[in-house]
């Protein structure tokens, strides 16, 4: 197979992490280079791949990933204008249209990245769109040299599916994190929940979810809410209001 | 080491996950009888154990666990009434004291347990608390057959640390449960969350929550979280408001 020839806009947190996962793949992907906006921040790269600062006169690249804020991105990819290879953006967000390259689409991981952690790319779904079978089937390629599943799906199907994403990952990170604050107020270590983090969220891989809570919510135990809410009040108030809806949509949907 | 003799009152959840679990260390416990109300559902073990649905009459043992509903605890202990060994309960929620037993406890598995699933009880915290140091010295023992991590705890923190619970598990289930819901709306399948899901919650093993959560109201992008709004607002009216009141919370942490 030819190697794959990638150029990647951007050392965020999802460009990092690109760059560094294509970098274990040196037979199928060659990284012709980097740019960053702030050059001083990918110098450590120098010694590896060609890096830039300017975004003309790039080097040659079959796949142009931006993997930039979705803010930037309409006005990015003004300022490069046409590019000699197919141009992607990593959002969950924007359409592929807001690229103005006549050859453009989406190459979007379907994950939370961390600087620093490192990811198992195999298990990343990669959602791509291109705008025609032969540059949807180059996204293909290369996101199969990381990922055991790279799935076609539309802008609108993206958008719908981040919102879920939120939920899934962001808002259940905003769960620990409650969780961590009154854990601490008991004068209690996190690290004795954490088994039960572990579980909840393992528990799906063979449940579905919807049979898989349990809780005061689920038994409909009023009296353990009504205590949960008086604590949190004087303890926690900013957190009282999510526990009480949260609570009351749980109960709506297990009784009826 | 003498083996331990436990009886177990209650089948029902917590109750039938112990009998397996204790099964497992035949040689450091040995369970005495198990009762449960509604009898034929213990039928199956008859073969293993002694199986009661009488409170009267009880076969010997060092610890009685009262693996019973929150509610029904006072009044079942009245009815068993004193014990000849140490008495306790699996609830995260109820002091000691509803026990009417002289010799009472607490031995509080804190782990979401669902029927038919396996659980890894090395790493389920036991937290215990008892009235004398012999008593408290019997739960550790039990309770270091199953698991590497048994703290003793006061009553207010076991409280505490439930609420925490709510959040860490229920709570985060139910962030799955609308994530499922909005993916299946877009005609994906659930799969595909379920590696984010899994990074989500493997991220904290390592990284405190608050340096872990990503998204857009991290990121306080309130273009996204119109969107995101608005997409829920006609499709999923009910859990718009969610999504706006922990995305604030969320956005105030992090700016301040």
């Amino acid at each position: 197979m030819k190697k794959i020839r990638v150029f990647i806009f951007g050392a965020g947190n999802v460009g990092s992490h690109l760059i560094s996962a294509f970098g274990k793949h040196p037979d199928k992907v060659e990284i012709t280079g980097v740019y960053n906006r702030t050059i001083s921040k990918i110098k450590p790269l120098e010694n590896k791949f060609y890096i830039t600062g300017k975004t003309k006169n790039l080097p040659p690249a079959d796949v142009y990933i931006m993997a930039l804020k979705d803010d930037v991105l309409k006005d990015f990819s003004r300022e490069t204008g046409d590019l000699p290879g197919l141009t992607v953006h990593t959002s969950g967000v924007m359409p592929a249209d807001v690229l103005s390259q006549s050859r453009r689409g989406v190459f979007y991981p379907l994950q939370t990245f961390s600087p620093g952690r490192e990811i198992d790319w195999k298990q990343v779904p990669i959602l791509i769109n291109a705008r025609n079978k032969q540059d949807e089937l180059l996204l293909k390629k290369l996101g199969s040299v990381l990922s055991g599943q790279v799935m076609s799906i539309t802008d609108e199907q993206r958008a719908v599916l981040h919102v879920a994403a939120v939920f899934a990952s962001n808002f259940s990170m905003f769960m620990y994190q409650i969780a961590e604050k009154i854990t601490g107020e008991a004068g209690l270590p996190f690290d004795i929940l954490k088994p039960l983090i572990a579980e909840t969220a393992g528990k799906i891989r063979r449940m579905p979810p919807d049979d898989a809570l349990t809780g005061p919510a689920r038994r409909n135990d009023r009296k353990t809410i009504d205590e949960h809410l008086a604590y949190l009040q004087e303890h926690f108030p900013e957190y009282a209001d999510i526990y009480k809806k949260i609570s009351e949509l749980i109960i709506k949907k297990y009784r009826s």
